[in-house]
């Protein structure tokens, strides 16, 4: 059974897991609104599914057409767009957005007001801090033809971003990298490096003791 | 005839078009809550009007004393203050915020996380990345004197700025100019010019093709 | 007498001053949700209290076990965590957050979009531009070991820091020190210093009549 508030609103269809919670004001398998000019389709989106044990925060967003897994905390004011896949045991900050089309693997940690772009791929046990900035497009969208270009960031596993660094777009972040804070990411990271600084370069390896295989 | 969500709040006097949509948990045509020591006028501000077409999304906050066009996207979690004058066809992305007393343009982007300060131009077709912050106060108002120094931005027409950029107060960045994804701009940028790089610095022209005129 | 909107939530057991006002949405008093893997504790948070005169604005959540001082502003769609003391006269700027078990004190603003890490010092009439990043953490979390090691800044009377500054863990930033517009601040900002850049650097003394003592 899910547990939801009476002031949420949790549409037609959604398929919500065992203890399953919606908080105050928070709003489930919403339908995208499109502008006059978008191309977008415009057949409605599937349901949303919710996970066992998966918490809907405090005035958050999930549109319809996502699934998200079970154990999750999606955090108070957070928004997680259409068609993305988020896996289980994920933490979604508050204040930060999913865009859509974006998947989101196991155990991956997403802070505070942290803005993931759409066509992202973030893989298990990511770490983004608070108010990392990724982008997915070099022309910022003048033309349909030039939309067709975007692609977002590959962020593989257990790769860490620090706090305000910023991701241009196509950009891989190898496994178990670390971007410093406030890094401005222009090229592919190597795995198992750190790199700080605007436009980012490579500082050192990654401390072997902070490596996953090593308990890190 | 108006699309108003049970859950949304729409102050009396406000005027909305046909076919405007409000969703959840919005709230529009609010009074702005002053300080104890705030020296801004008392009086109510007048109606917020909206026009045809425009959709104000889920849990956004439109402030009274505002000007909404037609067929724009107010997106979710975001919020207006008083006195803007927001023109056709613009699109304010999720969770973004704009500040009194600024104009912005037709068919202007503004994307997800951005943040306009008071006392800013956008003129039409700009384009402000995700999470881009721009400022106006380069005493971080101490007194009240210096508070008349203020000075937003003036974006001109067509110009795009990327992820993250960073505009100090009262810099101009000029018709079709391209500032890179994680800039800080501590000055004028010129009109058709890429810069990048923390202080920002002129790279390059903008492409002739991406520009307005050649159907960019 | 306090006046609490009917679309806001307050909990059972707030204390609520004279003449606060809590508007459209809000929510007051909420307990935290932990995740299945956390080592909080989880007996429930004593009740919050908001002094005199406070204004808790539209969407803002407030939760238990904080206490808000006198004659505040806590801004539209804003956060304040558990355990967060806030003295009086203090701003909050609309979307900013403040992180669990952090003290700020007196006429200390703090502008939109802006955000404070857990464990965090802020004193008296400090300036906290919109979009600013804190961080706590140099090691991201990945054990319960290293998070004791956490530790965010303390940033000193009078200071101020610029829009899009982002300060590293632990730093203090000093007595009226001045932090530039999109700064990277990596290690502590002596008192009455201007730094600028990233890594940010000193570039000069703060000018003297900018300081509290001649009445900037």
């Amino acid at each position: 059974m899910a547990d939801i508030h009476p002031s949420a609103i949790v549409y037609e269809g959604t398929v919500l897991g065992d203890n399953v919670r919606v908080l105050e004001n928070a709003v489930v398998g919403k339908q995208p609104s499109l502008g006059a000019s978008s191309t977008a389709k415009r057949e409605p989106l599937p349901p949303t599914s919710i996970g066992d044990g998966t918490v809907i925060s405090t005035g958050a967003i999930v549109f319809a057409g996502s699934s998200i897994g079970a154990n999750c905390i999606v955090g108070d004011q957070s928004c997680i767009r259409e068609r993305v896949e988020l896996a289980d045991n994920c933490i979604l900050g508050r204040g930060s957005l999913i865009e859509n089309d974006t998947t989101v693997g196991a155990g991956t940690r997403i802070q505070a007001e942290a803005y993931i772009t759409a066509y992202s791929t973030l893989e298990d046990d990511v770490f983004i801090a608070p108010c990392v900035v990724t982008t997915n497009d070099n022309f910022m969208g003048r033309t349909e033809q030039r939309k067709a270009l975007m692609k977002g960031p590959t962020i593989r596993r257990g790769a860490r971003v620090g706090g305000g660094a910023i991701i241009c777009p196509a950009v891989e972040v190898g496994e178990e990298a670390f971007v410093g804070a406030g890094a401005v990411v222009t090229k592919d990271v190597p795995a198992r490096k750190v790199v700080v600084g605007s436009p980012a370069r490579v500082l050192r390896d990654v401390n072997a003791d902070e490596l996953r295989e090593n308990g890190g």
